[in-house]
C-alpha cells in the first residue's frame, strides 16, 4: 500500500485495511471497533460523537442533495450508536467560483433536514480554495447525541437475534451513479436519503431489546453485515427473497452488472433485535413513513461465526463476501 | 454576491458577509455571535462544540504540517470558549494517488499534537476523491470540551479590561505563504502552530477573571480584535510598540507589502482580563513555553465602541480596519 486508490474510500475491504494500517496503527485503541461513533462519559451519562465528510457528485440528485445527505448521514450514525441526536456542526470546503444561489439552496436543505430530525445545527466553518483545488463543494458534519441505555455497537449481536431491514435497497447508490453519468432520463429512480430519527427513537421509548444497528451506506448491506458478523462473531443468515429491491434498481443492476447488496443506501437501517422484541420492533418501525416496507430479512446464528450467508431464491446458499474494489465512487 | 470568491474564505469582511447572508439567514439564530464554538447544556454542566476544515497548502511547512494544524486549531478554538478540550474527531478527504507514507506522517503528527494537548482523537472518517477533484488532502476536525465556569464569548469584554497577547505575531501566515511560493530558502522563519492547553488551562485553575479569548488565525489580530470590539461594543486601544513582531516577519512584510496584523497565527492567544487579574494572568501565561513573550498590548475603553485604534510608534493614532480582500489564501 504505497498510494491511495479509489478503493480505499469505497467502504469495502481496502478501506478497512487503510483504517487499520494508518489510523488504528497510529492511535492504537486496543479494542478498536469499526462502529460509526465514539462514546464519551459525561456527568454520569454517555455522549455519542461522530464525524463524516460528504463528497457526493453530483451535488443535486433525484431525492436529495449533498446538504440533506450530510445531515441525514450524521443523524443516522448517531442513531446506530443507540443515541438521540442533539446537535450538529458543519464545515464547508468551497471551490472559488461556486454559485452562492446553490450554496443557499444547500444550506436550506440542511436546515430542513435538521428540523425533520429534531437536531440543531449549532456551529460551522467555511473554507474557500482556488479553482481546481476542490470539485465545487465538500461538507463535513459532526454530531453529538445522548446515549439511550448503554449504547450500541456492532459487537453485541447474539445468536437468535432477528434482523430487520427497514426499507428497499440500492436506490441511493444507483441514483447518484446514474445521475452523474447522465443516464437517469426516463428512469423512475430516486435516492432514499432521509434522517431516520422518527423511525428509530420510538424503539428506545418502548424499550425494545435492540442489540445493534447499522445504516448500510458505502459498501451496502454486504459491507455492513460482514462487519457486524465479524464484530459479534456470529453467522448471519439472509433470506434473499425477503430483501426488497425496487424493480428499477434490479433492472439497472442487471444491465450494469452491479451487485445490489453492495450499493449504498442513505435512508434505511439494519436492526438486530432479540427474538422476543422482533414483532414489536417491526410494528414500531412500520408506523414511520420511512419504514412502511420494513421486514425481517434474516437472523444471527452460532454456526459459521464471522460470515454472512445468503439463502437464494433458488433455495441454495452462498457466501456474501465483504465487498472489495472501487464499487461506486463519490456516492456520499 | 453571485459567486464564491477567494476573499469569502479569508477571514475578513467578505467572509463575515457570506456567513451572515447564507448561513445565519438560513439557520437564523437571533443572537448569532461570531464565536468559534457553540454551547450545549448537558446534565447541569455545559459542553463546547466546534468544527474547522483545514486546507493548508503546502501540507508540510517549517514548524508544522496540516495534521498539527488541524488538532491545534480545534483545541485552541475550544480554549477560546473557556472550555477544557476533551475529545476530537477527524475526517479526511484524500485525493486518489496521495502517498500513504505522507498520510501516516500526518496521522502521527496529529497523535503527537493531541497527546501534547491532553485530548483524545476518538473517531474519524475517510473519503477518497478521484485525481483532480481535491488538492491532495483536506482534514476537518471537530472538538468537544467541558466549559469551565460560565463559558466565554467575544461579547463579554468590559471597558478597563487589559489585553494580553501571548506571543509574537505573523509567523504562521508568512511561513506558509513563503513555503508555498518556495521563497523560504535562507529565511529563519517557522510557523508558531501549537495547542495552547497547557498555557490557558491554568487561568481557570487559578480563577483568573478572564472575560474573552480569541486565537487570531485567519485575518490575524486585525480581524479578531475588530470582531470582539463589535461584539462587546467597546473601543480597543492597541499599543503598536508592545506587539512583538519577529525581525524576519517584519522584514518580509515590508518587502511584500503585507500588513502583519492581518497575518494568521496558530500558536498565540488574545486574552481579555479584568484589570485586577492582569498581572496574575501574565505570570501564569509566561510560565508556559508558548507564552514566554506574553505582554499586555492594549486595553478596552468605553470610547469609540466597536472600533480598534492603534497607537503607533510615532505617537499617532490610527484606525485598525477590519481586513478585507483575499489576504493570504490557504494558510489553514
Amino acid at each position: 500500500m504505497k498510494h491511495i486508490l479509489m478503493s480505499h474510500g469505497a467502504g469495502g475491504w481496502e478501506m478497512g485495511e487503510l483504517i487499520r494500517q494508518v489510523f488504528v496503527a497510529t492511535y492504537g485503541p486496543p479494542d478498536f471497533q469499526p462502529d460509526d461513533c465514539a462514546f464519551l462519559k459525561w456527568e454520569g451519562s454517555r455522549l455519542a460523537f461522530t464525524i463524516d465528510s460528504y463528497v457526493v457528485d453530483p451535488l443535486f440528485f433525484p431525492g436529495g442533495d449533498i446538504g440533506r445527505l450530510a445531515v441525514a448521514g450524521t443523524v443516522n450514525d448517531l442513531l446506530t450508536a443507540g443515541a438521540r441526536p442533539l446537535a450538529l456542526s458543519a464545515s464547508f470546503i468551497i471551490e472559488e467560483g461556486f454559485g452562492v444561489a446553490d450554496l443557499k439552496r444547500i444550506a436550506q436543505s440542511m436546515a430542513a433536514t435538521a428540523a425533520e430530525a429534531g437536531v440543531a445545527l449549532v456551529t460551522g466553518d467555511t473554507k474557500v480554495v482556488p479553482r481546481g483545488a476542490a470539485d465545487r463543494l465538500f461538507i463535513t458534519t459532526s454530531g453529538i447525541g445522548r446515549v439511550q441505555g448503554s449504547g450500541l455497537s456492532g459487537a453485541q449481536v447474539k445468536p437468535g437475534d432477528q434482523l430487520i431491514l427497514t426499507g428497499p435497497v440500492g436506490s441511493h447508490g444507483l441514483t447518484v451513479l446514474l445521475a452523474r453519468e447522465k443516464l437517469l432520463e426516463g428512469e423512475d429512480l430516486k435516492s432514499d436519503v432521509a434522517p431516520l430519527a422518527d423511525m428509530i427513537l420510538p424503539l428506545w421509548d418502548h424499550q425494545v431489546p435492540v442489540h445493534a444497528m447499522r445504516d448500510p451506506t458505502r459498501g451496502g448491506l454486504a459491507a455492513a453485515l460482514n462487519e457486524i458478523a465479524r464484530q459479534s462473531q456470529v453467522g448471519l443468515e439472509l433470506w434473499e427473497e425477503e430483501i426488497p429491491v425496487p424493480p428499477g434498481v434490479a433492472a439497472a443492476c442487471d444491465a450494469l452488472g452491479l451487485e445490489v447488496l453492495n450499493l449504498a443506501n442513505e435512508g434505511i437501517m439494519l436492526i438486530f433485535v432479540a427474538p422476543e422484541g422482533a414483532f414489536r420492533a417491526l410494528e414500531l418501525v412500520k408506523s414511520s413513513p420511512y419504514g412502511r416496507e420494513a421486514r425481517i430479512i434474516g437472523r444471527a446464528r452460532d454456526s459459521f461465526p464471522g460470515r454472512v450467508y445468503l439463502r437464494t431464491r433458488l433455495g441454495t446458499s452462498r457466501l456474501l463476501p465483504f465487498p472489495s474494489g472501487e464499487l461506486v465512487p463519490r456516492i456520499c
